[in-house]
Protein backbone atom coordinates (compact mmCIF):
# COMPACT_ATOMS: atom_id res chain seq x y z
CA UNK A 1 0.00 0.00 0.00
CA UNK A 2 3.00 2.13 -0.47
CA UNK A 3 2.71 5.08 -2.56
CA UNK A 4 4.28 9.00 -3.02
CA UNK A 5 1.60 10.04 -0.35
CA UNK A 6 1.79 7.72 2.73
CA UNK A 7 2.99 9.06 5.45
CA UNK A 8 5.46 7.63 7.30
CA UNK A 9 4.69 5.64 9.97
CA UNK A 10 7.41 3.77 12.13
CA UNK A 11 6.03 1.43 14.91
CA UNK A 12 7.84 -0.32 17.01
CA UNK A 13 6.71 -2.90 19.91
CA UNK A 14 9.30 -4.50 22.75
CA UNK A 15 8.43 -6.90 25.39
CA UNK A 16 10.35 -6.79 28.29
CA UNK A 17 10.09 -9.87 30.88
CA UNK A 18 11.94 -8.35 34.40
CA UNK A 19 12.14 -9.52 37.70
CA UNK A 20 8.94 -7.60 38.61
CA UNK A 21 6.87 -5.55 36.49
CA UNK A 22 4.60 -4.89 39.61
CA UNK A 23 5.31 -0.57 39.06
CA UNK A 24 2.80 2.05 40.01
CA UNK A 25 0.85 4.55 37.68
CA UNK A 26 3.70 6.80 38.40
CA UNK A 27 6.74 4.85 37.91
CA UNK A 28 5.20 3.42 34.49
CA UNK A 29 4.52 7.78 34.07
CA UNK A 30 8.30 7.99 34.70
CA UNK A 31 9.58 4.81 32.31
CA UNK A 32 7.07 6.74 29.07
CA UNK A 33 8.61 9.84 29.85
CA UNK A 34 12.67 9.02 29.71
CA UNK A 35 11.31 6.76 26.27
CA UNK A 36 9.58 10.35 24.47
CA UNK A 37 12.60 12.60 26.20
CA UNK A 38 15.36 9.67 24.80
CA UNK A 39 13.11 10.15 21.31
CA UNK A 40 12.74 13.51 21.19
CA UNK A 41 9.46 13.04 20.95
CA UNK A 42 6.28 15.75 22.41
CA UNK A 43 3.34 14.93 24.62
CA UNK A 44 0.28 15.49 24.30
CA UNK A 45 -2.02 14.19 26.88
CA UNK A 46 -1.93 11.11 28.93
CA UNK A 47 -4.41 8.70 30.16
CA UNK A 48 -3.43 5.53 32.52
CA UNK A 49 -5.80 2.60 34.13
CA UNK A 50 -4.91 0.73 37.42
CA UNK A 51 -6.30 -3.04 36.48
CA UNK A 52 -7.24 -5.33 39.51
CA UNK A 53 -5.68 -7.16 41.37
CA UNK A 54 -2.62 -5.22 39.10
CA UNK A 55 -1.35 -4.12 35.85
CA UNK A 56 -0.93 -0.77 34.26
CA UNK A 57 -2.03 0.49 31.01
CA UNK A 58 -0.34 3.87 30.47
CA UNK A 59 -0.53 5.70 27.10
CA UNK A 60 0.74 9.08 26.18
CA UNK A 61 -0.50 10.58 23.00
CA UNK A 62 1.95 11.74 21.14
CA UNK A 63 2.65 15.13 18.56
CA UNK A 64 4.11 12.20 16.45
CA UNK A 65 1.25 9.58 17.11
CA UNK A 66 1.19 7.30 20.70
CA UNK A 67 3.74 5.68 22.74
CA UNK A 68 1.10 2.74 25.36
CA UNK A 69 2.63 0.88 28.11
CA UNK A 70 1.04 -2.18 29.58
CA UNK A 71 2.37 -4.12 32.54
CA UNK A 72 1.37 -7.68 33.71
CA UNK A 73 3.12 -7.86 37.07
CA UNK A 74 2.16 -11.72 37.10
CA UNK A 75 4.36 -12.78 34.42
CA UNK A 76 6.89 -9.77 34.98
CA UNK A 77 6.07 -8.34 31.72
CA UNK A 78 6.08 -5.06 30.44
CA UNK A 79 4.50 -3.99 26.78
CA UNK A 80 5.69 -1.18 24.94
CA UNK A 81 4.04 -0.06 21.61
CA UNK A 82 4.93 3.00 20.02
CA UNK A 83 3.49 4.47 16.88
CA UNK A 84 5.31 7.21 15.28
CA UNK A 85 5.29 9.71 12.54
CA UNK A 86 8.81 10.66 12.75
CA UNK A 87 11.36 7.85 11.55
CA UNK A 88 12.92 6.35 15.14
CA UNK A 89 16.09 5.00 15.07
CA UNK A 90 16.18 1.44 16.13
CA UNK A 91 19.34 0.43 18.09
CA UNK A 92 19.11 3.86 19.85
CA UNK A 93 15.63 2.76 20.74
CA UNK A 94 16.89 -0.21 22.36
CA UNK A 95 19.69 1.34 23.84
CA UNK A 96 17.18 3.46 25.70
CA UNK A 97 15.08 0.77 26.77
CA UNK A 98 18.51 -0.66 27.96
CA UNK A 99 19.20 1.91 30.16
CA UNK A 100 16.05 2.78 31.27
CA UNK A 101 14.96 -0.71 32.46
CA UNK A 102 18.48 -2.60 33.56
CA UNK A 103 18.22 -1.01 36.75
CA UNK A 104 14.50 -2.43 37.39
CA UNK A 105 15.56 -6.12 36.97
CA UNK A 106 15.87 -6.60 32.80
CA UNK A 107 15.93 -10.06 32.11
CA UNK A 108 14.72 -10.16 28.66
CA UNK A 109 14.01 -7.52 25.70
CA UNK A 110 12.44 -8.34 22.39
CA UNK A 111 11.99 -5.42 19.87
CA UNK A 112 9.99 -5.46 16.39
CA UNK A 113 9.84 -2.71 14.23
CA UNK A 114 6.80 -2.32 11.61
CA UNK A 115 6.99 0.58 8.93
CA UNK B 1 11.10 -15.24 24.82
CA UNK B 2 7.97 -17.47 25.11
CA UNK B 3 7.60 -19.26 28.53
CA UNK B 4 4.45 -20.68 30.32
CA UNK B 5 4.16 -17.62 32.17
CA UNK B 6 3.84 -15.17 28.88
CA UNK B 7 0.45 -13.80 28.79
CA UNK B 8 -1.62 -13.59 25.57
CA UNK B 9 -0.50 -10.69 23.88
CA UNK B 10 -2.39 -10.46 20.35
CA UNK B 11 -1.45 -7.53 18.36
CA UNK B 12 -3.03 -6.32 15.04
CA UNK B 13 -2.14 -3.34 12.77
CA UNK B 14 -4.60 -2.41 10.30
CA UNK B 15 -3.49 0.13 7.22
CA UNK B 16 -6.87 2.01 5.73
CA UNK B 17 -6.68 4.33 2.31
CA UNK B 18 -9.67 5.39 1.86
CA UNK B 19 -10.99 7.47 -0.77
CA UNK B 20 -11.11 10.38 2.38
CA UNK B 21 -9.51 9.85 5.64
CA UNK B 22 -10.97 13.42 6.76
CA UNK B 23 -13.26 12.01 9.45
CA UNK B 24 -14.57 14.26 13.09
CA UNK B 25 -13.46 12.51 16.21
CA UNK B 26 -17.16 11.59 16.85
CA UNK B 27 -16.98 9.68 13.69
CA UNK B 28 -13.76 7.69 14.44
CA UNK B 29 -15.42 6.97 17.62
CA UNK B 30 -18.20 5.47 16.17
CA UNK B 31 -16.00 3.47 14.25
CA UNK B 32 -14.22 2.45 17.36
CA UNK B 33 -17.50 1.35 19.04
CA UNK B 34 -17.67 -0.51 16.52
CA UNK B 35 -14.96 -2.61 16.51
CA UNK B 36 -14.79 -3.30 20.00
CA UNK B 37 -18.27 -4.20 19.76
CA UNK B 38 -17.43 -6.42 16.70
CA UNK B 39 -14.79 -8.22 18.51
CA UNK B 40 -17.02 -8.25 21.96
CA UNK B 41 -14.24 -6.36 23.81
CA UNK B 42 -14.80 -3.78 26.93
CA UNK B 43 -14.17 0.02 26.92
CA UNK B 44 -12.36 1.35 30.10
CA UNK B 45 -11.57 4.81 29.37
CA UNK B 46 -11.14 7.11 26.23
CA UNK B 47 -8.98 10.16 24.96
CA UNK B 48 -8.92 11.55 21.92
CA UNK B 49 -7.10 14.54 19.70
CA UNK B 50 -7.90 16.73 16.92
CA UNK B 51 -4.47 17.73 15.14
CA UNK B 52 -3.93 21.35 13.17
CA UNK B 53 -4.91 21.61 10.59
CA UNK B 54 -6.00 17.76 10.16
CA UNK B 55 -5.83 14.29 11.92
CA UNK B 56 -7.23 12.40 15.00
CA UNK B 57 -5.96 10.35 17.36
CA UNK B 58 -8.15 7.98 18.94
CA UNK B 59 -7.80 5.92 21.86
CA UNK B 60 -9.52 3.57 24.34
CA UNK B 61 -8.46 1.65 26.70
CA UNK B 62 -9.63 -1.79 27.05
CA UNK B 63 -10.14 -4.10 29.44
CA UNK B 64 -8.15 -6.48 27.29
CA UNK B 65 -5.21 -3.91 26.77
CA UNK B 66 -5.98 -0.75 23.78
CA UNK B 67 -7.53 0.00 20.76
CA UNK B 68 -5.56 3.10 18.96
CA UNK B 69 -7.08 4.84 15.70
CA UNK B 70 -4.72 7.36 13.73
CA UNK B 71 -6.13 9.48 10.98
CA UNK B 72 -3.88 11.23 8.21
CA UNK B 73 -6.51 12.77 5.87
CA UNK B 74 -3.82 14.43 3.61
CA UNK B 75 -3.27 11.07 2.65
CA UNK B 76 -6.34 9.87 2.92
CA UNK B 77 -4.34 7.08 5.58
CA UNK B 78 -6.55 5.35 8.82
CA UNK B 79 -4.27 3.25 10.95
CA UNK B 80 -5.45 1.18 13.30
CA UNK B 81 -3.75 -0.36 16.14
CA UNK B 82 -5.19 -2.87 18.59
CA UNK B 83 -3.42 -4.80 21.22
CA UNK B 84 -5.31 -7.00 23.41
CA UNK B 85 -4.50 -10.10 26.06
CA UNK B 86 -7.62 -12.06 24.81
CA UNK B 87 -7.18 -13.92 20.99
CA UNK B 88 -8.62 -11.86 17.92
CA UNK B 89 -9.54 -13.96 15.51
CA UNK B 90 -8.01 -12.51 12.03
CA UNK B 91 -10.55 -13.21 9.45
CA UNK B 92 -13.22 -11.53 11.83
CA UNK B 93 -11.32 -8.38 12.25
CA UNK B 94 -10.74 -7.78 8.48
CA UNK B 95 -14.49 -9.11 8.08
CA UNK B 96 -15.70 -6.72 10.46
CA UNK B 97 -12.94 -3.70 9.21
CA UNK B 98 -14.72 -4.00 5.48
CA UNK B 99 -17.84 -4.00 6.97
CA UNK B 100 -17.14 -0.84 8.66
CA UNK B 101 -14.84 1.11 6.28
CA UNK B 102 -16.66 -0.31 3.02
CA UNK B 103 -19.27 2.47 3.29
CA UNK B 104 -16.52 5.54 3.79
CA UNK B 105 -14.93 4.28 0.52
CA UNK B 106 -12.41 1.94 1.34
CA UNK B 107 -9.43 1.49 -1.55
CA UNK B 108 -6.67 -0.63 0.55
CA UNK B 109 -6.59 -2.57 3.53
CA UNK B 110 -3.20 -3.68 4.86
CA UNK B 111 -3.40 -5.95 7.93
CA UNK B 112 -0.28 -7.32 10.07
CA UNK B 113 -0.65 -9.27 13.16
CA UNK B 114 1.93 -9.85 15.96
CA UNK B 115 1.88 -12.34 18.96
Amino acid sequence: MTNQSTPVIDQYIAKLKLKSSDFTIEEVKGFAIKIVKGLGLKVLKKISHAFEPCGITFIFILAQSHLAIHTWPESGLLHIDLVSCVKIDGEKFEKLLRNIFNETGLLAIEIKQLS
